[in-house]
């Protein structure tokens, strides 16, 4: 177990796709470990192969159902599949485990599927950033599909799906107000849009409808030179019976092989892009963090922030003083740096 | 019109208590407009006697009836309050008002009820400080009371009403695996649990089960110097009829007036402080981003991002890079500044 522990082995125990050693990696970068870095940047030649999945849609609509069967319907051909799953619950009260995702168990023996639930609170870089990060371990890993999977009502939840290459996003027939508000929200980000419980009445006019409301809408605001699809695929699903999970199996593949429509690959390579840009934005405001929470600078923030809190400073002087003891530190650095 | 447009006078039209005033005010922070900083220095000093009520829990909880209820009661005894209640629908796709929230139109007359919906995605700086600084302006317009409505299911959403002084959190009975996981993540950051819909079956078994799991529940995980109350009220209500409403904002006002509980006033200190640190690092995560977003850093940023995307350059490496190009602009700037 000695050398198998050390920060170099861990990154080729990743790259040789051993479970254990995935399992620590995203658990470093879950923690904001300072050993995350550099397991990244020994892992990161390795990556871009995988297609990543975003699945999101209203509380109760299916989404663990779906990847199940999702997962079902890729070992039937052999292929190899990593689950991200956001969980709304938390770590503290014991990260309850929903109902469907005990299903996943099923492939606990079965190394050839990767399942990850991640508590959604207590990213201080940002969820988005955390999950594209952990993505790309099992990207490393050499798993060619990785689904994201996470409830889709909250700002970050959506952000995490909406940054896969694909991203899908789940309905079904007849919810409550709150939902309806929910899933209009939630069309703006879709790719794919399932009609999941396609055996309820009211399915096909749900899909109808959607249908109907996607063509309607305005062309989504996306720069000219990344042209998206003009409206997205609906289908009809029953993912506790498994009907229609193969088409959209389908539907995934020919948007990851590119050939679905005109600009999909451009869609997906501003996917990346924007992936790309969460992360690094993540990781300069977590140095910033570090540099303003060290012992030389603590004291000082945690004296604006009361200022604040007390209603003696507004925010904006406080940010600003902030931003100048980073900018002297520097320049203190800098100096020390020429030579006397 | 004409002199009334100026800044100067938007911030005495704040203080006022303008309808008008505040809603472009709370408009431009939600936009981040520039100019909104400036505002926010002007009113500034006027803040810090209003207190801040978060209400959340699951979709369906029944959330905006609630706090309805709560503003008749208050209304009852001539008292001003205000909402601000933050939208999980889109502004992309018309921000669907949510079905109870048109009953709040009823106050539309009302000069002493504001009610204002906030979208919950688009907010660099995040949610939970656009909305601290959104609290702000009603805070200085005079408003006493301020609720911050949002639905518990997202990260940055949970983190909104949890800033509040006292954070009230919604259940109702029944509902299903999904949205118990929500509720059981939702427990922890809860001072006051409401099981509403309280005239169904199951209502009572459900605030019994809820006082067993907070009695079980280890302490929360605050600073020693920082005591909370070791557990949340539990309190039934029907927000439809009104049953239950006034002892629930008898609770509120024991919270705010500080004599509910020992510790109750440092959790306040706590959120208040916790508000201010929100809002002051968002402040300045916005200036560097504006610093390196201008002309001078975009391209350099914008090749560095797409390097990444190509997986040419780990993201810890691009991240080192921004930070560096930050730290060699303040050195020329304070370069410039010295006598030659």
């Amino acid at each position: 177990m000695s050398g198998s522990d050390t920060k170099a082995s861990l990154a080729a125990r990743v790259l040789a796709g051993e479970a254990r050693a995935i399992a620590r990696a995203i658990s470093l970068i879950e923690d904001e470990d300072p050993s995350s870095a550099d397991l990244v940047r020994q892992i990161f030649a390795k990556t871009g192969r995988a297609y990543l999945v975003g699945v999101t849609g209203p509380p109760g609509a299916g989404k663990s159902t779906l990847v199940s069967a999702l997962i079902a319907e890729l070992r039937t051909t052999g292929r190899a599949v990593a689950v991200i799953a956001v969980d709304p619950s938390s770590p503290i009260t014991g990260g309850a485990l929903l109902g469907d995702r005990v299903r996943m168990q099923a492939y606990a023996g079965d190394r050839d599927v990767f399942i990850r639930s991640m508590a959604s609170r207590g990213h201080a870089g940002g969820l988005a950033a955390t999950s594209a990060t952990a993505a790309a371990v099992l990207d490393a890993a050499g798993f060619r599909t990785i689904f994201l999977e996470t409830v889709g009502t909250g700002q970050s939840e959506v952000e995490v799906a909406a940054a896969a290459d694909t991203t899908v996003v789940l309905e079904a027939p007849e919810m409550g107000d709150e939902v309806q508000a929910i899933k209009a929200g939630l069309l703006e980000v879709a790719d794919i849009v399932v009609v999941n419980k396609a055996d309820r009445p009211g399915a096909q006019r749900t899909a109808s409808q959607l249908r109907a409301m996607l063509t309607a809408a305005a062309p989504r605001d996306v720069p000219d030179d990344r042209p998206r699809p003009k409206r997205p695929e609906v289908l009809l699903a029953t993912a506790s019976t498994g009907h229609g999970v193969a088409e959209l199996l389908a539907a995934i593949d020919r948007r990851a092989s590119g050939t679905a429509e005109i600009g999909v690959t451009s869609a997906a390579t501003a996917a990346r892009l924007a992936r790309a840009r969460a992360q690094v934005w993540a990781i300069v405001l977590e140095r910033l963090r570090e540099r303003l929470g060290d012992d030389r600078h603590a004291a000082e923030a945690s004296d604006l922030f009361r200022a604040v809190a007390d209603h003696q400073l507004d925010p904006y002087a406080a940010a600003d003083r902030l931003v100048d003891r980073l900018a002297r530190e520097e320049l203190d650095a800098e100096i020390g740096r020429l030579p006397r």
